[in-house]
């Protein structure tokens, strides 16, 4: 350590937040980075690769909110203007996303104080 | 999953509390309880054996924070009426559990909302 902040070295908190369902991890800070990717994208496989994820990884995340609970955070199509196809977050993938950085952004509040 | 929850399943948020200084982890709810259950127990020895951890495992976390933060979290004696010595927390060792316990209140408030 840096022996010049002795005793000011400042304790500062952090934390790790997640979304849960009776006491299931759900959705945390992974998920969402992955959602945002996909949104700012436009596709599961430009928004793994812009976060230096696989395919496989980002589909089965998504995969398994889906099957906790019970509704799909993205819609995918095929075809289009540029062919290859794409993904769109549902009402439900952006209210994640909402509630999500609601929270983060009260939990940073409170941490600044 | 249990069908009957449906649409209705809950998504509540959950977290992971710690302290850090410059980005490395120094507290969280490992070290808490410990200090708790020395404070309770009276020494490392006991304060450990209530958690079934080992007194190895407990005294090297308080020493870890020790050398991150320059300052101990708790004091050690010798003998004594009933012999064999004993821990309590220091005042540093007090604030760290204040600190934590004040955020960790906060957090819990904010998301009861």
């Amino acid at each position: 350590m840096d022996g010049s902040h002795g005793e000011s070295a400042e304790l500062k908190p952090n934390w790790k937040l997640w979304l849960e369902i009776d006491g299931e991890y759900v959705f945390g800070p992974g998920a969402y980075a992955i959602l945002k990717s996909i949104q700012e994208e436009g596709s599961i496989t430009r928004g793994a690769k812009a976060l230096a994820m696989s395919y496989r990884y980002c589909w089965g995340l998504m995969k398994r909110i889906e099957v906790q609970t019970g509704k799909k955070p993205l819609e995918t199509f095929k075809g289009g203007s540029e062919g290859g196809g794409g993904a769109r977050l549902t009402d439900f993938g952006l209210e994640l996303m909402k509630r999500y950085t609601e929270i983060q952004s009260r939990f940073e509040e409170l941490a600044e104080r």
